[in-house]
């Protein structure tokens, strides 16, 4: 798990590229992908499908914006929404592998986070944002701490979501994480 | 079932303004909302959580890109996807019904078409939407031929599919379609 820290919201010029990115490495590997998504409510999935053609490596995902929608979609366990609180390393993970168990996917991406303007505390202030990407290899979650309003606390997250799913497919090869 | 035509893409701010009073509708009918997006692949959950307070009235969605998805996530029948194909009246009230019952909102909204470049064909041209609202007291259907690029489509069949739920409600109360 790293700790990022990044102040400039992503532009559309931003999302378009890596969207475009995405799927050119997801073709190459032979990958598809599902989205678990719960602060950006969409926005991952409505980037990666805004680049035509991109029915080949996606086929689907979960808003899960209320925590019954966590638990009822993507099994992830009433017990650690309690324990953990819903944005939480081991719930993004626990999103990301319900997705893609749910979708037979080879890869699947997760966001939870604190968009603010309301919903932030000392311990987890407006910009938290944990991204998950699971494989049948595991999982890795990266924690991420945005400045900007809510707009642009969730255009950061779902940047930094599709850039996650490229560095696994790039560094790792073969969505081994 | 209406045949509606709509040739200028809807910007960021129409976008807003209708979620917006989505928002409110929702929140003075005492009512929740779920969505099942296929060619907009997110873009209504994205509105509908760009509003701050949006928890109160949503609580997540499926996006559901592939035909597997559908039958998988929404329970559409894969013998009334073959017959009648996923752009369809039909499909787009069993992806509405099927979130509904699944997220046990008081509304779901489900929109299906084709968002170009390619897809489309001289019975199904590159544009054409369909947008299902579903309720406990059946559901209703609108059939769109919207113009523009890929985004165009998509950024149109979101507004609409936010302007049906606004209909439903403020028409008739109480999501009674």
């Amino acid at each position: 798990m790293t700790d990022a820290k990044r102040s400039d919201p992503a532009g559309d010029g931003d999302l378009r590229r890596i969207a475009e990115h995405l799927g050119r490495a997801l073709l190459a590997a032979g990958c598809t992908v599902a989205t678990a998504e719960s602060c950006t409510g969409g926005l991952v999935g409505a980037w990666i499908t805004s680049i035509p053609g991109s029915s080949e490596w996606y086929q689907g995902g979960f808003v899960t914006y209320a925590n019954r929608a966590k638990t009822a979609l993507l099994g992830v366990e009433a017990g650690v929404l309690a324990q953990y609180g819903a944005v939480s390393d081991i719930v993004a993970r626990r999103m990301a592998s319900g997705a893609r168990r749910r979708l037979g996917s080879d890869l699947a991406v997760a966001v939870t986070g604190i968009a603010g303007p309301g919903g932030g505390s000392p311990a987890k202030p407006v910009g938290l944002v944990y991204i998950a990407v699971d494989t049948a290899f595991g999982s890795r979650c990266t924690r991420h701490a945005f400045e900007g309003d809510r707009e642009g606390v969730r255009r950061s997250a779902a940047h930094a979501a599709l850039a996650a799913l490229v560095a696994v497919l790039e560094e790792e090869g073969a969505g081994r994480p």
